[in-house]
Protein backbone atom coordinates (compact mmCIF):
# COMPACT_ATOMS: atom_id res chain seq x y z
CA UNK A 1 0.00 0.00 0.00
CA UNK A 2 1.12 3.98 -0.85
CA UNK A 3 1.62 6.42 1.33
CA UNK A 4 -1.71 7.67 -0.44
CA UNK A 5 -3.72 4.94 0.13
CA UNK A 6 -2.93 4.39 3.58
CA UNK A 7 -4.09 7.88 3.86
CA UNK A 8 -7.34 7.59 2.48
CA UNK A 9 -7.71 4.47 4.42
CA UNK A 10 -7.29 6.35 8.00
CA UNK A 11 -9.09 9.55 6.57
CA UNK A 12 -12.21 7.42 5.85
CA UNK A 13 -11.82 5.38 9.23
CA UNK A 14 -11.57 8.87 11.48
CA UNK A 15 -14.74 10.73 10.11
CA UNK A 16 -16.63 7.74 9.84
CA UNK A 17 -16.00 7.32 13.63
CA UNK A 18 -16.05 11.10 14.92
CA UNK A 19 -15.00 11.29 18.64
CA UNK A 20 -13.75 7.72 18.90
CA UNK A 21 -9.83 7.17 19.77
CA UNK A 22 -8.54 4.27 17.11
CA UNK A 23 -5.40 3.01 18.09
CA UNK A 24 -2.20 3.11 16.08
CA UNK A 25 -2.36 -1.16 16.74
CA UNK A 26 -5.32 -1.21 14.75
CA UNK A 27 -4.63 0.50 11.82
CA UNK A 28 -1.00 -0.99 12.06
CA UNK A 29 -2.94 -4.47 11.65
CA UNK A 30 -5.14 -3.00 8.93
CA UNK A 31 -3.02 -1.44 7.08
CA UNK A 32 0.10 -4.10 7.87
CA UNK A 33 2.16 -1.45 8.14
CA UNK A 34 4.73 -0.09 10.77
CA UNK A 35 3.20 2.09 13.86
CA UNK A 36 6.31 4.06 12.63
CA UNK A 37 5.38 4.51 9.44
CA UNK A 38 1.54 5.18 10.69
CA UNK A 39 2.49 7.72 12.87
CA UNK A 40 3.95 9.67 10.21
CA UNK A 41 0.82 8.75 8.14
CA UNK A 42 -1.34 10.69 10.82
CA UNK A 43 0.95 13.53 11.09
CA UNK A 44 0.35 14.12 7.34
CA UNK A 45 -3.14 14.04 7.74
CA UNK A 46 -3.02 15.70 11.06
CA UNK A 47 -1.55 19.27 9.40
CA UNK A 48 -3.70 18.73 6.04
CA UNK A 49 -7.07 18.77 8.37
CA UNK A 50 -5.39 21.96 10.14
CA UNK A 51 -4.31 23.26 6.77
CA UNK A 52 -8.13 22.79 5.25
CA UNK A 53 -10.12 23.71 8.16
CA UNK A 54 -11.97 20.46 8.40
CA UNK A 55 -12.12 19.76 11.68
CA UNK A 56 -9.04 18.92 14.41
CA UNK A 57 -7.17 15.88 14.63
CA UNK A 58 -6.24 15.06 17.92
CA UNK A 59 -3.43 12.57 19.35
CA UNK A 60 -4.87 10.55 22.33
CA UNK A 61 -1.65 9.59 24.71
CA UNK A 62 -1.00 6.44 26.69
CA UNK A 63 -1.62 2.66 26.84
CA UNK A 64 -5.63 3.00 25.84
CA UNK A 65 -4.26 6.50 23.39
CA UNK A 66 -4.50 6.50 19.66
CA UNK A 67 -5.94 9.03 17.39
CA UNK A 68 -9.67 10.95 16.85
CA UNK A 69 -11.09 13.38 14.75
CA UNK A 70 -13.36 15.68 16.03
CA UNK A 71 -15.51 17.88 13.97
CA UNK A 72 -15.50 21.28 13.96
CA UNK A 73 -16.24 24.46 12.50
CA UNK A 74 -14.86 28.09 12.69
CA UNK A 75 -17.23 30.93 13.50
CA UNK A 76 -17.09 32.29 10.21
CA UNK A 77 -17.63 28.98 8.76
CA UNK A 78 -21.29 28.80 11.09
CA UNK A 79 -21.96 32.46 10.35
CA UNK A 80 -22.17 31.32 6.60
CA UNK A 81 -24.30 28.40 7.21
CA UNK A 82 -26.61 29.88 9.50
CA UNK A 83 -26.76 33.22 6.97
CA UNK A 84 -27.78 30.30 4.27
CA UNK A 85 -30.45 28.95 6.72
CA UNK A 86 -32.17 32.04 7.56
CA UNK A 87 -31.86 32.94 3.33
CA UNK A 88 -33.80 29.12 3.06
CA UNK A 89 -36.19 29.87 5.41
CA UNK A 90 -37.37 33.69 4.76
CA UNK A 91 -38.90 32.27 1.48
CA UNK A 92 -42.43 33.74 1.70
CA UNK A 93 -44.17 30.16 -0.06
CA UNK A 94 -43.36 29.01 3.54
CA UNK A 95 -45.70 30.89 5.23
CA UNK A 96 -48.38 28.28 6.36
CA UNK A 97 -52.22 28.81 7.96
CA UNK A 98 -51.64 29.98 11.00
CA UNK A 99 -48.36 32.28 10.65
CA UNK A 100 -45.99 29.01 11.00
CA UNK A 101 -43.54 28.58 9.21
CA UNK A 102 -42.64 25.21 7.13
CA UNK A 103 -39.21 24.02 8.40
CA UNK A 104 -40.06 20.23 8.03
CA UNK A 105 -37.71 20.11 4.72
CA UNK A 106 -34.50 21.63 6.51
CA UNK A 107 -34.91 19.75 9.42
CA UNK A 108 -35.03 16.46 7.78
CA UNK A 109 -32.63 16.98 5.45
CA UNK A 110 -29.57 15.07 5.89
CA UNK A 111 -26.94 17.75 4.55
CA UNK A 112 -28.52 20.56 6.95
CA UNK A 113 -28.84 18.23 10.39
CA UNK A 114 -24.97 16.88 9.61
CA UNK A 115 -24.07 20.74 9.57
CA UNK A 116 -26.25 21.79 12.42
CA UNK A 117 -24.49 18.67 14.12
CA UNK A 118 -21.19 19.82 13.56
CA UNK A 119 -21.81 23.54 14.87
CA UNK A 120 -23.78 22.45 18.07
CA UNK A 121 -20.98 19.43 18.25
CA UNK A 122 -18.27 22.26 18.15
CA UNK A 123 -19.81 24.60 20.38
CA UNK A 124 -20.86 21.82 23.25
CA UNK A 125 -17.25 20.06 22.53
CA UNK A 126 -16.17 20.91 26.59
CA UNK A 127 -19.39 20.10 27.92
CA UNK A 128 -18.21 16.76 28.71
CA UNK A 129 -22.04 15.84 27.53
CA UNK A 130 -22.33 11.75 27.97
CA UNK A 131 -25.52 11.45 25.87
CA UNK A 132 -27.69 14.12 24.00
CA UNK A 133 -31.16 14.41 24.33
CA UNK A 134 -34.46 15.48 22.37
CA UNK A 135 -38.17 14.98 22.09
CA UNK A 136 -40.20 13.40 18.84
CA UNK A 137 -39.89 14.42 15.92
CA UNK A 138 -38.37 16.97 14.24
CA UNK A 139 -35.60 17.58 16.90
CA UNK A 140 -34.39 13.73 16.34
CA UNK A 141 -32.70 14.00 13.02
CA UNK A 142 -30.12 17.54 14.32
CA UNK A 143 -29.91 15.70 17.68
CA UNK A 144 -28.50 12.18 16.23
CA UNK A 145 -26.01 14.57 13.78
CA UNK A 146 -24.78 15.63 17.50
CA UNK A 147 -24.55 12.31 19.32
CA UNK A 148 -22.62 11.27 16.51
CA UNK A 149 -20.26 14.11 16.39
CA UNK A 150 -19.98 14.07 20.26
CA UNK A 151 -19.39 10.08 19.85
CA UNK A 152 -22.25 9.98 22.49
CA UNK A 153 -25.59 8.13 22.95
CA UNK A 154 -28.95 9.61 21.70
CA UNK A 155 -32.01 9.61 23.81
CA UNK A 156 -35.53 10.26 22.54
CA UNK A 157 -38.33 11.46 24.70
CA UNK A 158 -41.76 10.24 23.75
CA UNK A 159 -45.07 12.17 24.04
CA UNK A 160 -46.43 8.61 25.26
CA UNK A 161 -44.23 6.03 26.88
CA UNK A 162 -44.38 2.99 24.61
CA UNK A 163 -44.64 -1.29 25.26
CA UNK A 164 -41.55 -1.34 23.21
CA UNK A 165 -39.16 0.47 25.28
CA UNK A 166 -40.24 -1.19 28.63
CA UNK A 167 -40.44 0.90 32.24
CA UNK A 168 -40.30 4.83 31.52
CA UNK A 169 -40.24 8.00 33.81
CA UNK A 170 -43.15 10.63 32.84
CA UNK A 171 -43.24 13.85 33.98
CA UNK A 172 -45.93 16.53 33.41
CA UNK A 173 -44.82 19.68 32.09
CA UNK A 174 -46.60 23.29 31.25
CA UNK A 175 -46.01 24.06 27.15
CA UNK A 176 -44.21 27.59 27.25
CA UNK A 177 -46.68 29.32 24.86
CA UNK A 178 -49.94 27.05 24.95
CA UNK A 179 -50.11 26.91 28.72
CA UNK A 180 -51.12 23.43 28.03
CA UNK A 181 -50.19 20.06 30.33
CA UNK A 182 -48.69 17.72 28.38
CA UNK A 183 -46.45 14.56 28.99
CA UNK A 184 -43.31 13.11 28.63
CA UNK A 185 -41.48 9.50 28.75
CA UNK A 186 -38.17 8.12 29.06
CA UNK A 187 -37.30 4.63 28.84
CA UNK A 188 -35.70 4.29 32.18
CA UNK A 189 -32.95 2.53 30.76
CA UNK A 190 -32.19 5.48 27.90
CA UNK A 191 -29.69 7.90 30.73
CA UNK A 192 -27.73 6.64 33.71
CA UNK A 193 -27.75 8.30 36.86
CA UNK A 194 -24.74 10.86 37.58
CA UNK A 195 -24.51 11.50 33.67
CA UNK A 196 -24.02 15.05 31.95
CA UNK A 197 -26.91 15.77 29.12
CA UNK A 198 -26.87 17.95 26.22
CA UNK A 199 -30.46 18.68 25.09
CA UNK A 200 -31.14 19.25 21.53
CA UNK A 201 -33.97 20.46 19.99
CA UNK A 202 -35.33 22.53 16.43
CA UNK A 203 -37.56 25.15 17.59
CA UNK A 204 -37.98 27.00 21.19
CA UNK A 205 -41.06 29.19 21.57
CA UNK A 206 -41.40 29.53 25.34
CA UNK A 207 -39.30 27.09 26.62
CA UNK A 208 -41.66 24.60 28.09
CA UNK A 209 -40.45 21.93 26.03
CA UNK A 210 -36.82 22.27 27.06
CA UNK A 211 -37.60 23.02 30.78
CA UNK A 212 -39.40 19.60 30.47
CA UNK A 213 -36.91 17.51 29.15
CA UNK A 214 -34.91 19.44 32.18
CA UNK A 215 -36.82 18.30 34.60
CA UNK A 216 -37.01 14.56 32.54
CA UNK A 217 -32.68 14.87 33.42
CA UNK A 218 -32.99 16.19 36.80
CA UNK A 219 -35.34 12.91 37.79
CA UNK A 220 -33.22 10.72 36.41
CA UNK A 221 -30.60 12.04 38.83
CA UNK A 222 -28.79 13.15 35.77
CA UNK A 223 -27.37 16.73 35.10
CA UNK A 224 -28.10 19.20 31.94
CA UNK A 225 -24.48 20.01 30.20
CA UNK A 226 -26.53 22.81 27.96
CA UNK A 227 -29.45 23.33 26.01
CA UNK A 228 -28.92 23.37 22.11
CA UNK A 229 -31.76 24.64 19.43
CA UNK A 230 -32.20 25.40 15.66
CA UNK A 231 -34.43 27.98 15.79
CA UNK A 232 -35.86 30.31 18.48
CA UNK A 233 -38.92 32.45 18.61
CA UNK A 234 -38.27 36.35 19.39
CA UNK A 235 -41.06 36.63 21.73
CA UNK A 236 -42.16 35.52 24.15
CA UNK A 237 -38.56 37.02 25.29
CA UNK A 238 -38.54 35.51 28.33
CA UNK A 239 -38.17 31.89 28.13
CA UNK A 240 -38.42 28.67 30.97
CA UNK A 241 -35.17 28.42 30.46
CA UNK A 242 -31.93 30.18 31.35
CA UNK A 243 -28.79 29.38 29.36
CA UNK A 244 -29.29 27.91 25.77
CA UNK A 245 -27.83 28.07 22.60
CA UNK A 246 -29.85 28.92 19.08
CA UNK A 247 -28.58 29.64 15.98
CA UNK A 248 -31.08 31.70 14.06
CA UNK A 249 -34.36 33.88 15.63
CA UNK A 250 -37.93 33.85 14.04
CA UNK A 251 -38.54 37.69 14.57
CA UNK A 252 -41.93 37.95 12.73
CA UNK A 253 -44.07 36.14 10.07
CA UNK A 254 -46.67 38.64 8.37
CA UNK A 255 -48.71 36.82 6.08
CA UNK A 256 -50.54 39.44 4.58
CA UNK A 257 -47.11 40.82 3.56
CA UNK A 258 -45.93 37.54 2.19
CA UNK A 259 -42.47 38.22 4.64
CA UNK A 260 -40.51 35.82 6.96
CA UNK A 261 -38.29 37.87 9.18
CA UNK A 262 -35.64 35.26 10.60
CA UNK A 263 -31.55 36.37 11.62
CA UNK A 264 -28.70 34.96 12.64
CA UNK A 265 -28.53 34.65 16.66
CA UNK A 266 -26.20 36.76 18.26
CA UNK A 267 -25.48 33.56 20.29
CA UNK A 268 -23.33 32.67 17.65
CA UNK A 269 -20.89 34.36 18.72
CA UNK A 270 -20.15 31.87 21.46
CA UNK A 271 -18.36 29.87 18.92
CA UNK B 1 -0.73 22.22 -0.79
CA UNK B 2 0.96 19.06 -1.44
CA UNK B 3 -0.64 15.64 -2.98
CA UNK B 4 -1.65 14.40 0.32
CA UNK B 5 -3.20 17.58 1.55
CA UNK B 6 -4.77 17.71 -1.17
CA UNK B 7 -5.87 14.08 -0.70
CA UNK B 8 -7.36 15.02 2.66
CA UNK B 9 -9.16 17.43 1.55
CA UNK B 10 -10.81 15.21 -1.28
CA UNK B 11 -11.64 12.31 0.71
CA UNK B 12 -13.42 15.07 3.34
CA UNK B 13 -15.54 16.88 1.07
CA UNK B 14 -16.26 13.20 -0.72
CA UNK B 15 -17.44 11.77 2.57
CA UNK B 16 -19.30 14.73 3.66
CA UNK B 17 -21.46 14.65 0.82
CA UNK B 18 -22.01 11.13 -0.07
CA UNK B 19 -23.80 10.69 -3.77
CA UNK B 20 -23.89 14.03 -4.60
CA UNK B 21 -21.62 15.24 -7.66
CA UNK B 22 -18.30 17.38 -6.69
CA UNK B 23 -17.26 19.09 -9.82
CA UNK B 24 -12.96 19.17 -10.21
CA UNK B 25 -13.24 22.88 -10.82
CA UNK B 26 -14.17 23.56 -7.68
CA UNK B 27 -11.98 21.26 -5.87
CA UNK B 28 -9.33 23.13 -8.26
CA UNK B 29 -10.45 26.23 -6.86
CA UNK B 30 -10.59 25.31 -3.47
CA UNK B 31 -7.67 24.06 -3.82
CA UNK B 32 -5.55 25.90 -6.16
CA UNK B 33 -4.14 23.73 -7.97
CA UNK B 34 -4.50 22.77 -11.85
CA UNK B 35 -7.48 20.28 -12.80
CA UNK B 36 -4.85 17.84 -14.40
CA UNK B 37 -3.36 17.48 -10.98
CA UNK B 38 -6.73 16.93 -9.26
CA UNK B 39 -7.36 14.54 -12.11
CA UNK B 40 -4.21 12.34 -10.60
CA UNK B 41 -5.26 12.74 -7.23
CA UNK B 42 -8.75 11.70 -7.44
CA UNK B 43 -7.53 8.86 -9.35
CA UNK B 44 -5.14 8.13 -6.56
CA UNK B 45 -8.45 8.06 -3.93
CA UNK B 46 -10.48 6.35 -6.12
CA UNK B 47 -7.83 3.23 -6.34
CA UNK B 48 -7.49 3.65 -2.15
CA UNK B 49 -11.15 3.64 -1.89
CA UNK B 50 -11.46 0.34 -4.24
CA UNK B 51 -8.39 -1.23 -2.54
CA UNK B 52 -9.24 -1.08 1.08
CA UNK B 53 -13.59 -1.73 0.13
CA UNK B 54 -14.34 1.61 1.64
CA UNK B 55 -16.88 2.18 -0.88
CA UNK B 56 -17.16 2.86 -4.38
CA UNK B 57 -15.66 6.66 -6.05
CA UNK B 58 -17.44 7.22 -9.72
CA UNK B 59 -16.66 9.66 -11.94
CA UNK B 60 -19.63 11.46 -13.84
CA UNK B 61 -18.81 12.70 -17.07
CA UNK B 62 -19.91 15.49 -18.95
CA UNK B 63 -20.49 19.43 -18.60
CA UNK B 64 -22.83 18.81 -15.17
CA UNK B 65 -19.76 15.98 -14.25
CA UNK B 66 -17.22 15.48 -11.36
CA UNK B 67 -17.02 12.61 -9.12
CA UNK B 68 -19.21 11.40 -6.44
CA UNK B 69 -18.69 8.93 -3.44
CA UNK B 70 -21.34 5.96 -2.82
CA UNK B 71 -21.31 4.47 0.56
CA UNK B 72 -21.41 0.67 -0.12
CA UNK B 73 -20.67 -2.53 2.21
CA UNK B 74 -19.54 -5.65 0.70
CA UNK B 75 -21.55 -9.00 1.44
CA UNK B 76 -19.50 -10.28 3.97
CA UNK B 77 -19.11 -6.78 5.49
CA UNK B 78 -22.84 -6.86 5.98
CA UNK B 79 -22.73 -10.42 7.41
CA UNK B 80 -20.54 -9.59 9.87
CA UNK B 81 -22.52 -6.65 11.05
CA UNK B 82 -25.69 -8.24 11.21
CA UNK B 83 -24.03 -10.81 13.38
CA UNK B 84 -22.79 -8.39 15.46
CA UNK B 85 -26.23 -6.84 15.71
CA UNK B 86 -28.21 -10.17 16.72
CA UNK B 87 -25.77 -10.99 19.21
CA UNK B 88 -26.53 -7.32 20.30
CA UNK B 89 -29.69 -7.72 20.41
CA UNK B 90 -29.75 -11.60 22.08
CA UNK B 91 -28.87 -10.16 25.51
CA UNK B 92 -31.22 -11.77 27.95
CA UNK B 93 -31.51 -8.04 29.95
CA UNK B 94 -33.47 -6.89 26.71
CA UNK B 95 -36.80 -8.48 27.67
CA UNK B 96 -39.55 -6.32 28.18
CA UNK B 97 -42.87 -7.07 30.09
CA UNK B 98 -44.92 -8.39 27.57
CA UNK B 99 -41.82 -10.20 25.87
CA UNK B 100 -40.76 -7.44 24.32
CA UNK B 101 -37.30 -6.69 22.85
CA UNK B 102 -35.84 -3.57 24.22
CA UNK B 103 -33.53 -1.91 20.84
CA UNK B 104 -34.43 1.48 21.30
CA UNK B 105 -30.26 2.43 22.06
CA UNK B 106 -29.17 0.47 19.34
CA UNK B 107 -31.54 2.07 16.65
CA UNK B 108 -30.88 5.63 17.87
CA UNK B 109 -27.48 4.89 18.25
CA UNK B 110 -25.51 7.00 15.50
CA UNK B 111 -22.74 4.83 14.95
CA UNK B 112 -25.47 1.47 14.53
CA UNK B 113 -27.76 3.81 12.47
CA UNK B 114 -24.82 5.16 10.33
CA UNK B 115 -23.80 1.50 9.78
CA UNK B 116 -27.59 0.65 8.27
CA UNK B 117 -27.74 3.11 6.62
CA UNK B 118 -24.60 2.43 4.54
CA UNK B 119 -26.24 -1.25 4.06
CA UNK B 120 -30.13 0.09 2.96
CA UNK B 121 -28.26 2.70 0.37
CA UNK B 122 -26.32 -0.68 -0.91
CA UNK B 123 -29.19 -2.65 -1.61
CA UNK B 124 -31.18 0.48 -2.70
CA UNK B 125 -28.68 1.89 -4.87
CA UNK B 126 -30.10 0.93 -8.44
CA UNK B 127 -33.80 1.69 -7.16
CA UNK B 128 -33.46 4.91 -8.29
CA UNK B 129 -35.58 6.62 -4.77
CA UNK B 130 -35.48 9.90 -4.60
CA UNK B 131 -37.18 10.25 -1.71
CA UNK B 132 -36.55 7.94 1.63
CA UNK B 133 -40.10 7.72 3.53
CA UNK B 134 -40.32 6.43 7.66
CA UNK B 135 -42.76 6.82 9.96
CA UNK B 136 -42.17 8.33 13.88
CA UNK B 137 -40.17 7.75 15.62
CA UNK B 138 -37.50 4.40 16.05
CA UNK B 139 -37.31 4.55 12.17
CA UNK B 140 -36.09 7.85 11.94
CA UNK B 141 -32.34 7.47 12.58
CA UNK B 142 -31.56 4.61 10.10
CA UNK B 143 -34.04 5.87 7.45
CA UNK B 144 -32.11 9.77 7.67
CA UNK B 145 -28.96 7.96 7.37
CA UNK B 146 -30.25 6.13 4.34
CA UNK B 147 -31.01 9.35 2.87
CA UNK B 148 -27.51 10.68 3.61
CA UNK B 149 -25.59 8.14 1.59
CA UNK B 150 -29.05 7.65 -0.87
CA UNK B 151 -28.24 11.49 -1.11
CA UNK B 152 -31.79 12.14 -0.99
CA UNK B 153 -34.54 13.94 1.24
CA UNK B 154 -36.02 12.15 4.30
CA UNK B 155 -40.02 11.98 4.46
CA UNK B 156 -41.27 11.61 7.70
CA UNK B 157 -45.28 10.43 8.37
CA UNK B 158 -46.57 11.60 11.57
CA UNK B 159 -49.15 9.99 13.84
CA UNK B 160 -51.17 12.69 14.26
CA UNK B 161 -51.22 15.70 11.46
CA UNK B 162 -49.69 19.07 12.98
CA UNK B 163 -50.00 22.65 12.14
CA UNK B 164 -46.30 23.28 12.10
CA UNK B 165 -46.08 21.04 8.83
CA UNK B 166 -49.15 22.94 6.82
CA UNK B 167 -51.88 20.91 5.04
CA UNK B 168 -51.75 17.12 5.07
CA UNK B 169 -52.31 14.05 3.36
CA UNK B 170 -54.10 11.02 6.19
CA UNK B 171 -54.78 7.57 5.39
CA UNK B 172 -56.23 5.42 7.86
CA UNK B 173 -54.68 1.67 7.93
CA UNK B 174 -55.05 -1.32 9.94
CA UNK B 175 -52.11 -2.77 11.61
CA UNK B 176 -51.06 -5.93 10.91
CA UNK B 177 -50.80 -7.76 14.31
CA UNK B 178 -53.11 -5.67 16.58
CA UNK B 179 -55.69 -5.35 13.70
CA UNK B 180 -56.65 -1.68 15.13
CA UNK B 181 -57.29 0.85 12.65
CA UNK B 182 -54.60 3.99 13.07
CA UNK B 183 -54.12 6.98 11.05
CA UNK B 184 -50.72 8.56 9.58
CA UNK B 185 -50.33 11.80 7.75
CA UNK B 186 -47.73 13.35 5.66
CA UNK B 187 -47.46 16.81 4.88
CA UNK B 188 -48.40 17.57 1.60
CA UNK B 189 -45.37 19.56 0.20
CA UNK B 190 -42.98 16.33 1.51
CA UNK B 191 -43.22 14.08 -1.67
CA UNK B 192 -43.15 15.75 -4.95
CA UNK B 193 -45.78 13.47 -7.66
CA UNK B 194 -44.43 11.13 -9.96
CA UNK B 195 -41.11 10.42 -7.77
CA UNK B 196 -39.80 7.50 -6.52
CA UNK B 197 -39.78 6.56 -2.47
CA UNK B 198 -37.70 4.23 -0.59
CA UNK B 199 -40.09 2.93 2.76
CA UNK B 200 -37.20 2.35 5.54
CA UNK B 201 -38.67 1.39 8.91
CA UNK B 202 -36.98 -0.12 12.22
CA UNK B 203 -39.29 -2.98 12.79
CA UNK B 204 -41.97 -5.27 10.70
CA UNK B 205 -44.51 -7.47 12.35
CA UNK B 206 -47.53 -7.89 10.30
CA UNK B 207 -46.11 -5.21 7.82
CA UNK B 208 -49.58 -2.78 8.35
CA UNK B 209 -47.27 0.39 8.92
CA UNK B 210 -45.49 -1.08 5.80
CA UNK B 211 -48.32 -1.34 4.36
CA UNK B 212 -50.09 2.58 5.00
CA UNK B 213 -46.85 3.83 4.00
CA UNK B 214 -47.27 2.47 0.49
CA UNK B 215 -51.02 3.41 0.37
CA UNK B 216 -49.82 7.00 1.40
CA UNK B 217 -47.52 6.92 -0.73
CA UNK B 218 -49.60 5.98 -4.07
CA UNK B 219 -51.94 8.72 -2.48
CA UNK B 220 -49.29 10.95 -3.60
CA UNK B 221 -49.29 10.01 -7.27
CA UNK B 222 -45.70 8.38 -6.57
CA UNK B 223 -44.38 5.12 -6.70
CA UNK B 224 -42.69 2.67 -4.13
CA UNK B 225 -38.84 1.92 -4.70
CA UNK B 226 -38.47 -0.42 -2.50
CA UNK B 227 -39.02 -1.39 1.51
CA UNK B 228 -36.61 -1.88 3.74
CA UNK B 229 -36.52 -2.87 7.25
CA UNK B 230 -34.12 -3.63 10.23
CA UNK B 231 -35.92 -6.56 11.64
CA UNK B 232 -38.67 -8.22 10.75
CA UNK B 233 -41.07 -10.55 13.08
CA UNK B 234 -40.84 -14.55 11.53
CA UNK B 235 -44.67 -14.43 13.01
CA UNK B 236 -46.84 -13.47 11.24
CA UNK B 237 -45.64 -15.40 7.72
CA UNK B 238 -47.49 -13.73 6.27
CA UNK B 239 -47.32 -9.83 5.95
CA UNK B 240 -49.27 -7.36 4.42
CA UNK B 241 -46.56 -6.34 1.84
CA UNK B 242 -44.65 -8.40 -0.55
CA UNK B 243 -41.57 -7.22 -1.52
CA UNK B 244 -39.44 -5.96 1.17
CA UNK B 245 -35.56 -6.39 2.71
CA UNK B 246 -34.45 -6.98 6.10
CA UNK B 247 -31.45 -7.91 8.09
CA UNK B 248 -32.20 -9.47 10.82
CA UNK B 249 -35.60 -12.22 11.74
CA UNK B 250 -36.68 -12.25 15.10
CA UNK B 251 -37.84 -15.57 15.86
CA UNK B 252 -38.43 -16.11 19.64
CA UNK B 253 -38.70 -14.33 22.68
CA UNK B 254 -38.83 -16.64 25.62
CA UNK B 255 -39.25 -15.00 29.14
CA UNK B 256 -39.04 -18.20 30.97
CA UNK B 257 -35.86 -19.12 29.47
CA UNK B 258 -34.44 -15.80 29.15
CA UNK B 259 -34.01 -16.49 25.60
CA UNK B 260 -34.01 -14.40 22.61
CA UNK B 261 -33.66 -15.74 19.38
CA UNK B 262 -32.73 -13.42 16.63
CA UNK B 263 -30.70 -14.55 13.24
CA UNK B 264 -29.42 -12.68 10.38
CA UNK B 265 -32.24 -12.44 7.58
CA UNK B 266 -31.62 -14.78 4.53
CA UNK B 267 -33.01 -11.32 2.53
CA UNK B 268 -29.35 -10.24 3.24
CA UNK B 269 -28.05 -12.30 0.52
CA UNK B 270 -29.48 -10.28 -1.76
CA UNK B 271 -26.72 -7.82 -1.45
Amino acid sequence: MSRSQRIVAIVKALLDNPASVLSLGEFAKGLDAAKSTLSEDIAVVREAFSAVRAGVIETVPGPAGGVRYLPSRSREDVKTLVSNLCLALSAPDRILPGEFVYMTDLVFSPAWAGAMGEVFATRFRSSQAQYVLTVETKGIPVALCTARCLGVPLAVCRRDSVPTEGPALSINYVSGSSRRIQTMSLPKRALARDSRVLIVDDFMKGGGTARGMTELVSEFGAAVAGIAVLIEMEYPQKKLVKDYFSLAVLHAVDESQHNIDVRPSPKIDEI
